[in-house]
């Protein structure tokens, strides 16, 4: 399958607005859970998924539904329907194919992006489609399996750590966001030791090995650049929408989550760039190695091939010549071969070329 | 012909607003279909095109023309006459070389681009302009041949699938283009699968064919980038115009549209990008590729020219050549030889050169 | 002379709007056109020009005065005066290596551009200046030989075909600009087939010609894009401009015309890429016959030089080399021939050199 | 660890806000200088810093606190409880690997960039992060160890030398970010001249340890541009903020700032240029090299080859071949192999290899 | 010294605004030009220079001065005094190393840019700091060292050739920058034609030489490009300021102003795109000469190896072998070299080596 796919296959052809799930089924059945609190008081729980979802009526503190597994699709729209949302919010909510992006609708913001997550002891990185639905006192999350970033964040509420327990819902989407850019930073970094270690070992001795290394670690990189670099401007789109959801206090942090997704962005650039310039470098210092080569076989043809030659002279059979018969020939014929295999050598060496 | 024609030749200097026939005649007789629906009712005709054509009276549902076959100019201007349409506009709808845009006339939005279907069968991509005119309660599609991506769309006006019949001339139109988008998005997405094949073989094996591939696809890309681009923007400038033909609850549709065409047009920089990296690597490859060969050559060379000039030594026939006549010289000689020989193969291998 | 050259150094020094012919004269004499026309009536008379030049006086109708050859700057500023135009315009008008440019002065408008005509006989591009001053009920164009590409306008308003006879001076500003525009993409059709063709030779056997060939057409595009480039700004700007000298019905024309100057350059711009692209291809290729051609000299060299050592070694006249005298040696040393040649021949087979 | 490391490693999957330290820390004991100064007189205190900070009185003097050492983050919160600071200001306060940037808040402006030293005895660049503060009447810097390029600042205000006595707050801070980017233009200004040595060296005679002098040298500046090009940015907003913290007459000099940070950051960009086109020269002059390589080994195999080829005709033992036997054969036989020697260097003559 | 200096050495943590003269000493004694004029009247004295400098009274026509030498920075900060002119300016005068930049003060606009002139003789550009105050009926220029380009102004208001005489400050700051920058013009031109020389010969035959004429025109034209593009940016500005300071009839002259400027820069960014293509025409030249090389050593080697291999055989001096003694051999033998020969000849030409 084609790998920047956009990959609207199933849904080719379908009204706009239709919920068709596009992706991998990755869990067998879903998960809806549920987390209500505000300063004072805090409640988790695990709503039931039957034919039909029976949602807690809310009361007035804020709530956080996170719904993991999108294959679904008459549940997604039941619950887009008990919540409200456009059909087209829906639509994207299923497309895992979908480009990072941040929309505002009439009653609620939108994000689509990428969840990454190192995982270092395989060497690899998982990705995951999430969005997060923005509403007064209501946050809903879908995701494609069990399993995300957003631990640490649980664990914030849980122990009332950090702000989010005193702040409303757009606080704990920009944290939601954070955290998600904390991870797409820290796959930047752990991509980048590879890559300098790389450089190194690139200077000193360049194989065609590190050609195709190149070349895999471009593919990564536009990978990662694919999901950051859409997800700087959503970022930024967030820190200057005027919706009257984003209180005045998270501005500023919405300034700096913007900041920190540029930074990303940035350095994904910066490796990109050092891998171009790795390709250059390798390409250069093989016509360098070309070259000495070269030098290598010059110098042993230009001084055997004349040397040869002589030989070849007095190999002939020739009746008179004269040359043979004198008893210093061979001596002389030795001295002259020396003679020129010196000079030989020695313009090579005038050239610098040893 | 040229491959980016702009193609006015038939049209050179004729007055602006004349309507003349730019392309390839494809269907002998036009036909023209209207379908006027509303979410009550739906009627399906073909209206007869003789010298005349007498259009039935607006009922106030939403018409939707098709007009098949672009060379008959003087039905064209006809048409435009009896619509209202603005000579310019007429100019354009029957040039199929234009470049895709949309333009914003007093009483209506015109709408010009190429229609992309991918053949996959004989692995081809078929290419047709088609004009859409948007008016109130009226749409006139103008398209080169039967045979087009909307007999979906006509599926969900018949069967009352989606939004269309519930919506105005603004959503239809709307549907048109995301149809014709996502057959963008298809034949970029079968353009994908095809390179990123190629990708693979060029890794393990480049070879002459492939730099041949490489251009082709480039100038495939090239071709599609040309129409898909000015699409994101005319896609671009749809969702942005303050033209009151647009009601309120076509916008968000409309910003999925745009958000789409940009989505699309993103991929096939990619590709073209990922096309231009092949050209780069399969250029550092075949030098990688040189410098092997210059190294096999000078490995023979350097070892076997030194030798055969000592044994030209012991050819040549001076009568006083002493070595001749030594009893061991024979296995001396044999000796030296395989002394040299091993002496250059270990300098090469200290080299790392095999 | 320099290619892109600013060429002022006529002008060198003198203060700014001195009126200093820049260019080479062309011309004998100078001329001038007047044609006079409303919707109703038609005039075109010869004004003579003499030490003085008497122009008739206008009479309500719509004025075209042409002028042909400006080297008789006395003359231009004659006129000048006459028509009460700024001093920096008729130092425009007479500077024939003007970027081309729209200015707008306190009552008219400035157009300063190149017209081309291409001569298919000759397969040459000719370059002319062309300067047009746009004034209520009053167009004025200034060119340097006679001969222009504005006969077909000339017919128009001789048989009333178009608009032109309807309208007024913005729209035969418009007309004559569309005229030179049809001419610019006629010109880059033309040069496109030529590259076009070039293409397919440069894939099937690239020849040093051909580095010659590549380097002229770009040589070339960059001429047309040098003058085709700002000519799109000029029409951009006149679409923009909010001059009183342009009525409301003539709007639409110019961003047709607008759109139209975009597409051209565009198209350009492909070109230019494509040759670029091509001097990649050719050195790509390039490199992969240097190693084609380096294949074939290591298969001979590899192969043939072992076997002449093996023979030099039985051309030596050691006394004792037994092998010598065996009665099957020669038949052996032929076998161990024609044995290291296959076996070399086999080590290359299965490098898949050929 | 990554060069261009965001590295929040540590500050990861903490609540935004949370006062991390990142970086190495560089200095055992925190310090605090506090400088009082107006017109009229001026004072310099150390501040005792134990388990609680005591902070005097402001008392309508301007107060410059330099905070040495970061990595005591309960001393920098208690800091910045004491002077109202946002908990976002000191979370990038504590972070050395912020990206240059100046932020807005209610009560304050915010600088955070690198502070560069040239050590011109080590030919090395240390790099320390600096974070600014203004607020009315106060400006606090914070730095990471003792030593910094302020000295010539404290030197001024001691002696009243500059208007820094007469002005303000945000006097101060532009006077302190000048120094700072006085010495950027010193680090650059030190690295061009390397450069440029580099390139006589390059053209005169390309080594491949210039191969890794190149690379390192785009290392370097690729670290100077991190720097610098942000910093520039910063210079820019702080010259257009309209905070009422900035007074009129200070506004000269930020544009002052803006326009030399410009220059500074244009000027990396031309060295960055240069070294691009030199790996491309370096590239070039070494096929140009290779070139030369292959002449000499052609002119010297394609004399000799042909030579050795006819001594070895006379050098086979048929029973009959004539010219043996001949008298003059063998000096016909020198004629001949000086005469083919003299067309081949004739023929390379021609050819101008030579 | 680097190339693209800053060079603020000598004003090295000095307090902003501090009068430090950057560059080499010119010029011993500092000298004052004064012209004063009117439409009417016209007056030109030298201002004696010694411990102080008694300025004459403005006696309402236009001044003119025109200092010549920057070294003496006490001269300049007196001038300053009386001209009431702001630190930073005067520190921008005396720094010759300044990025070209037009600064708007309260009393004035002030210009600083590098005045070219070309030596025909010599083939040099001389560059020349200059800065000009433009103030209320006074004009005051700084040069480093006495001749200038603005002597051909003097004459037009010595003659009243022009408009100089009869208008303002505004005028004449016009009238000097357009001097300038039409020696812009002409150093382009003049460069331009060199260029245009050189490409002739490199696709007749690239030597090495050209490689280092081709660097150092590439520096040449980075010199160039580095004053006149920022001087591009000063005349839009300045044609573009809103400052009362500008009369309304001077704007044409100054949007005039800007275009030309436009021009050059496009023209020098022309020649810069040139210089690279050369590069890479040269390159792929070069791998093309490689090839040709390569096909003679390859078509020699090829013929001549497989010959003297032959040779090599009946050379041997087995005892049985049997071909030595046949009657015919030797001249079968020929027939065989001949034979192999023609059918290498005849491989490569079809192969189209020849």
């Amino acid at each position: 399958m084609a790998r920047f796919a956009i990959n609207r296959k199933e849904s080719f052809g379908k009204p706009p607005g239709s919920v068709v799930f596009i992706g991998k089924k990755r869990v067998e059945t879903v998960g809806i859970e549920l987390i209500t609190f505000d300063q004072g008081s805090y409640d988790e729980v695990a709503i039931p998924v039957t034919d039909h979802v029976t949602l807690p009526e809310p009361d007035g503190r804020l709530q956080w539904y996170n719904v993991i597994g999108l294959h679904d699709t008459d549940l997604v729209r039941e619950l887009g329907d008990q919540f409200d949302l456009h059909d087209l919010l829906l639509e994207d909510v299923v497309n895992t194919e979908l480009r990072p992006r941040m929309e505002e609708f009439d009653n609620c913001l939108f994000f689509s992006l990428k969840m990454l997550r190192f995982d270092e002891v395989k060497n690899l990185i998982y990705s995951e489609q999430v969005s997060i639905v923005l509403r007064e006192n209501l946050v809903i999350t879908f995701q494609e399996e069990p399993g995300d970033v957003f631990d640490l964040i649980r664990d914030r509420i849980r122990t009332k750590k950090g702000k989010v327990r005193q702040s409303g819902a757009d606080y704990l989407t920009f944290a939601l966001l954070d955290m998600i850019f904390d991870h797409y930073s820290s796959a930047v970094e752990n991509f980048g030791d590879v890559i300098e270690d790389l450089e190194t070992d690139l200077l000193d001795n360049p194989t065609s090995d590190m050609l195709n290394q190149i070349n895999q670690f471009k593919r990564e990189i536009n990978f990662l650049r694919k999901h950051i670099r859409p997800a700087r401007e959503l970022a930024f789109q967030y820190s200057k929408t005027e919706s009257p959801l984003i209180h005045k206090a998270t501005r500023q942090y919405l300034k700096e989550l913007a900041a920190n997704a540029a930074h990303a962005s940035e350095i994904i650039d910066s490796y990109a760039n050092m891998l171009s310039d790795f390709l250059h470098v390798y390409h250069t210092s093989m016509s360098s190695k070309i070259n000495d080569v070269m030098k290598i076989l010059t110098i042993f043809s230009a001084i055997f091939i004349p040397l040869t030659f002589i030989a070849g002279i007095y190999g002939t059979n020739f009746d008179f010549l004269p040359e043979l018969h004198w008893k210093y020939s061979y001596a002389v014929f030795w001295g002259v071969l020396i003679l020129v295999g010196l000079i030989m050598l020695n313009y090579f060496r005038r050239k610098g070329w040893f």
